[in-house]
């Protein structure tokens, strides 16, 4: 066990990265419950590992005032991290719980989350989801206040903030909602936080909601959920993400709003107030996370991300309708939006690729010749379906626009007659100053080379992106909310970020 | 690194678990060539690693008398066996490579393969895919020569009876197809195999053809294949399965037929025979490879296994149709199937479940109430596709029957009206003794249950197998082979071996 | 690579454990040099390996005011943690190290030494041997300032203090001189550190100089030390012992005084002053640093501690001599001082027990039976050289005096006629607040029997302590200091703590 | 957990290494008994410990007939090897163990011991410490019988022979101790072996004698050794060296006589038979176990290795007096003989250096100014003891003479006045065929320089060796045997083997 960093780190070499998963669960009822909470954090995080593979951790608290959590964390998939010795020491009636995205560098274990801060009124811990957009000022202003930091990450920034007294405050006992609000008026986004006390948990979401967070809530076998009244409850849950709780046999409940902040104790759930955002601004919702990070099964604004990514398919068949045989996908990114324009165009689905599912991170570094294979490595042709087809290969983004053309010469090996791209996604050309890990401008094909220019270089018949008003009104389609009070952040689409980076 | 073993093996766990994947490479010409064979043969073990999962090994030789092999195995998955340095230690023109299935008991490094002997003349190594039939009976007969075993594996037995002098055999230089021919006349199958000797490697297909073996070559890049000479040949490969040619970028030559025995060396590859099946015995090519064990764009009699797959779907509706409003599949297994069944049905095809990629081997013990989740920690419902809606549900096989009951529990949650169930392969109720491992009968679930009984023990509307004929027309549908010159094995559905097994 | 934590830790249960060892070098003149820094506090720490063998770490500056350092550190042996890999990203002009000692809990990356911490002023490391008698009044008073520990170490507690304003302190770059006086003034001991800023190293000892610290220098090869001047230096280094010295190759140059604050420089090593005891306070140097901890070459006073165990050994005799027919030891602890005892006496040294080094940390645990063998599998008896003999054994201390019995029981089934222990050193009966791990009072056998008693329970013939006079004149024998500028901490052995310990 | 091989194997590049140790154990009695037999051979084998460091191996039989054995190797220390786990898995009422000196190649679990055997009789396992000086002709006789072999060790080879049938041998069940007899007679040297049967173990060494091997027993606790019953043991064992007795609580019994076959079995150890040497040839066993292999509290013919050694340096005194202040030895290798040495001179033994026991394998490739310090780093003078003196510094034995240059340094530097190397062997000036690893002829230095030369390159005032027959005068001054009895191989000193090597 050991690690090393250099600090000025290396960016990640791969496509966009996911980010990270917070979750957090307290028993309900008289503790100790025989609810078992390490291990629904455990399977709930395990849940949301697509959210990030480098490293886990999670912190439990038994409630009891006594001075100390129980802490376990790692590197790697959340599988290998908690066995079953590490989670008989995760004693507790409440916990959270943490999974991270993975970059080349700063992995190490100092990083894992979820933060522990011991404080004069005990221990505080802390998980969290996004990135602050003011960071830099935010350290400064901590450093000035002769505040070491230990990290570069955010945990902690945000955790020493949570302690350093707002401007007037005094006290015996710290009042954290109240330090919540101060944080949240000090920084507008990108946050989603679970933050643990001795005895309760904070669920945090920016004033402009652009990261997710949802609640949801853990019944009695055999509880018939619509009966159920919540003095049944076994315990709360509290995800980024609401596929979660399908894997922990728990009910969603509802969304967290933008600016919320929401207790959960033994009690129950309460809602502690919603910070607003300026007058007149609207909330700022990551739109990739229906793109492409969330599970095609979590819900948000009432309908599964699945059917955004089939109605997203349905408008590119609408804006860019092609002459074709068949509709396929690049397994498994783009296979909803596939079904979607198949359906609304009428043309067969089919599917052309095949993926090999052991091809890793190989620890080898084949010569020129076999380095050129790439990506049939990873997939291979599906001969009879392809031949002398004309194809239509829905993708779900383009990023920086190199793992598309060796698929499509794999097609035109088989056989293919036509090759066309369709993208359910705009094109993407600015940084993510929110937690989303964007190669540079430089790097982003999009920038470089327009929809015809990039059929070329890809060697596809032709090649279309949806539009930003055709993306928004996918997912506006089946939206349960009302129109105005949503928004979405579409800054890597259009440039136009949610509030102004001048930090 | 370490081995421990307990020789009485326990059984693995879950259902059928797949056999072994074997590959060689000859690089072509002039020794030494810049052909890099070692990594040529690890990534075409990558692409066979669906057949197994346990260990993997490399056996190179670089051909010049010099009388040894650089060997690399271990436990695990090919990319983290294989790095760098033991590339760089895997020097030779030529090499052999095995990836091995994985079962609890008798994980070790000593029954890794190839297995390397050293004889007389030097020393020969071997890769086998499949399970003698008669390997008790054999074991004696070696053991009556006075010769012990280091293990219980096939391939060392197969090894030592190679060595044996064949009766009335002498001699200086041994006559490895010789000893070869004999050794098939011992035992009539299963095998496939690739012997590596100091300079050639020899390809052999038991008489029945149970196992899959394949022949293909490495062109130069930029080769045209259709107008290429053999003599531009960069190197011969060899392979379980014809999906690893795509992703080292060679072309599929041929199937090595039953009884051949084929020879690569530098110079090409040339036949040395074919062993005849005793008179009227039809070949018996393994059916579970189209139904199950191979890759979908591997391809056997001149079809991809997709296509018999999507076939079977077809045949299952024309046996088995049902009144309904979608078809779908449990991914990823039951995908190509249920495609076919959509089209000959008119039925729409729709996504109703999310695969949680990450739920691997989990480590931790959960309790009862989350153990029941089980499936649900591995499948997401997509509820708006799911809510109102009569399902046909395809699998490709049913084992043991436990894990469809929580899908359709998961489904009914999410709103379907009707579940109906039809698995694209018919009932399974017999041992395999040719290199699959198979549960007993007791635990096969069609020898306690039949298909309306199972419908009610899994909770489904209606079930349905496809019919032994129905599968045997479906992959005879798209075969390039004439009729008389093909057979399949379908002894674990009829009982029906191809040979007496009364050893 | 993970990590897992109670925060409530168990105590060791071995005897004494050392307490930690800190390293630090400073390449002289212009930079970058070809001095390999990381190397040489990496070799330096090997030197210190008896101090601590839990956890080890390495931070490098390049000096240039980049504002990063290299951080390599890990749980283990320094020799496993540190590889070239390593080596090479520890690029760096100074650097320093920190080697810890092993405890059951708490063993976790966090805590690994050295600790950085990021400042208003760039980044900070800081490496402490010891342990802050007032730790829990210092945390308050962080605590109080609104500032969050993320560890319970010392190591953060000193760094946080540092960075916190003094009060009344203000200004651009921070004054880490008086910052550190400042430090000095609240915290009396006990620490020796090193502390790292951009370009420079400061290092500290307690005013009492309960831990040591000692200052050298690399010559160039071949330089004759005698007439060198300090323009020729290649490197300054600073240390816990100097044994570290002999083997980087380095001068012994002194010890740094109590309450001396020192700089390291590429311009060489000042003092910045040095911090007063209280009126009438002697130094309180560890006199187990004599006894048991240090390394027998390192110089402390002016003395081998090999040369003081010697003379401990002679003033033994002295105060309890008996009639015997040779003198021996338990290899490999009280060697040092059976030669002085032998010396004194007359009597012959001869070994009577062989240590077998290969039993190290078992992972099985021994039935009862052969669990009762304990010490046994350690040693093995000289049966030639006991047969008939009245032996004196000499060991250096006793703690919980549960390994002398076995090896009396073993020495007399070898045949011995008498066996007599002599103990280099007084009864350790309180524990100790410094930095050493004594176990608590009801464990150490002096609170519970006296020497006669101890005698009959351990099965010698008798059994004679040195007394607490006798220890501290065998340290002054050979000391080249003035009787008046040093000073012993005998806490663990008279109760006399040098400070009030009412925090 | 993997492993690769280069079969062309590199040689070790330390001076002489260490062979091995076999252990084997049968509990006496009824069976199954509540002896842990698994424990007691890997106690057994920690005591042998020195004899290898690479990798160990037990192989335990319930005895019931039960056609299979438990087994558990592994690479590295023993203590990392064998956890609880493996034990439970080690069931059994007899057991063999084995460990295994480390050479940088051939490190593989494939060649890891006891190496087990299926035979038609059922399985067979072997431990064997030795090398066979007809290995390759073996090889060629058993090739020839068309048998492969897997590995290169003997041990394979060695139990294939025993499997093969002996010429005119036949029969329902094997003649172990027959085909034993047979083996013994095909090959003369050097072995010493463990076999297991299902119910018993048979205990072999050459005719010659050349490898250790010793029988004792263990008692019930609290047993008197002198009037025990052979009825109450509860365990025969048998072992390399009587050392392990200790460590396990058994009772030395006698050693194996030179060709002399013991069957060990739950009724006691009987001898089935010696077999003679060539008429007027004496035995030959390994000077070098009394020089340096064996643990000083080893009995050989009734004297403890210790005494042999101490009474060397008496030798060397007597042949190579020297004026001197006082006597010294390079810990811990020499310490015994210059106890010696002491005595015989009167001059006094103080220890001059002090070794750091954690200087292991280290990873990191100083530059060439740090590596030239080497034995720096494992070694600090003790200057005090060392300034102004004439030393007489003593060496067990000198290889390649690369290791003491830079001692003779180290003590200079302190302010040795005169340096004196006396080595209590004879020069080293052949290879040995017999199981120890010695260098190239090239590489012995005293192939090179004659003492005079090897002083003035090291830097000596005088260095002097042991001559061959003060060494043999030392091994039969206190030895219980009759000198007609016994016989040395001095053959690495003399050139003059046991056997001629002309195979």
């Amino acid at each position: 066990m050991e690690e090393s960093k250099s600090e000025g780190a290396a960016m990640a070499e791969t496509g966009l990265t996911h980010e990270c998963g917070v979750f957090g669960c307290v028993a309900a009822g008289e503790w100790p419950t025989r609810m078992d909470v390490a291990q629904v954090v455990c399977l709930g995080l395990i849940a949301l590992q697509h959210r990030g593979q480098e490293s886990a951790g999670i912190v439990t608290s038994e409630g009891t005032g006594k001075q100390n959590f129980n802490v376990h964390k790692g590197m790697g998939l959340i599988s290998n991290i908690f066995n079953n010795d590490a989670m008989e020491r995760l004693r507790g009636n409440l916990g959270i719980g943490h999974t991270r995205y993975s970059t080349a560098a700063a992995s190490e274990v100092i990083n894992c989350q979820p933060f522990v801060v011991h404080t004069a009124y005990g221990p505080l811990s802390l998980a969290h989801n996004g990135e602050l957009v003011n960071a830099r000022a935010l350290r400064q202003q901590v450093h000035s206040r002769g505040v070491g930091l230990s990290t570069h990450s955010d945990s902690e920034l945000i955790t020493q903030t949570l302690c350093l007294d707002p401007p007037g405050g005094e006290g015996e006992r710290p009042d954290w909602p109240g330090r919540i609000r101060h944080l949240m008026a000090l920084t507008p986004l990108a946050y989603s936080l679970v933050i643990m006390d001795n005895d309760r948990i904070y669920g945090v979401r920016d004033p402009y909601g652009n990261r997710p967070l949802c609640l949801g809530k853990v019944l009695p076998e055999g509880a018939d959920a619509a009966s159920c009244q919540d003095v049944d409850v076994e315990a709360w849950v509290i995800s980024s993400e609401s596929c979660s709780f399908q894997s922990i046999g728990a009910r969603f409940v509802r969304e967290v709003l933008p600016g919320e902040i929401v207790e959960l104790s033994r009690d129950g759930v309460s809602t502690l107030g919603v910070v607003d955002r300026p007058a007149g601004r609207p909330p700022a919702f990551c739109i990739f996370e229906f793109v492409y990070f969330s599970r095609p099964d979590s819900i948000y604004e009432g309908q599964t991300v699945y059917s955004v990514r089939k109605e997203s398919g349905r408008m590119l068949w609408r804006e860019s309708p092609v002459e074709a045989d068949i509709v396929s996908s690049v397994p498994e990114s783009g296979t909803a939006a596939a079904h979607g324009f198949a359906r609304e165009s009428g043309l067969p689905f089919t599917e052309v690729l095949c993926k090999n599912r052991y091809v890793g991170r190989t620890f080898i570094q084949p010569n020129t010749r076999l380095r050129k294979l790439g990506v049939a490595m990873k997939f291979g042709a599906l001969s009879e379906e392809v031949a002398g087809k004309r194809i239509v290969l829905i993708d779900d983004s383009i990023v920086r626009g190199n793992t598309i053309s060796p698929i499509i010469r794999l097609l035109r090996d088989a056989g293919a007659r036509e090759v066309h791209i369709r993208v359910a996604s705009p094109p993407l050309k600015h940084p993510c100053y929110m937690g989303i890990n964007i190669p540079t401008k430089q790097e982003l094909v999009a920038n470089r080379l327009d929809s015809a220019q990039l059929a070329a270089h890809v060697g596809a018949d032709s090649l279309e992106y949806l539009s930003v008003k055709g993306l928004v009104q996918a997912v506006r389609h089946g939206a349960k909310t009302k129109e105005e009070n949503s928004g979405y952040c579409t800054a890597c689409l259009t440039g136009d970020y949610p509030v102004r980076l001048d930090w």
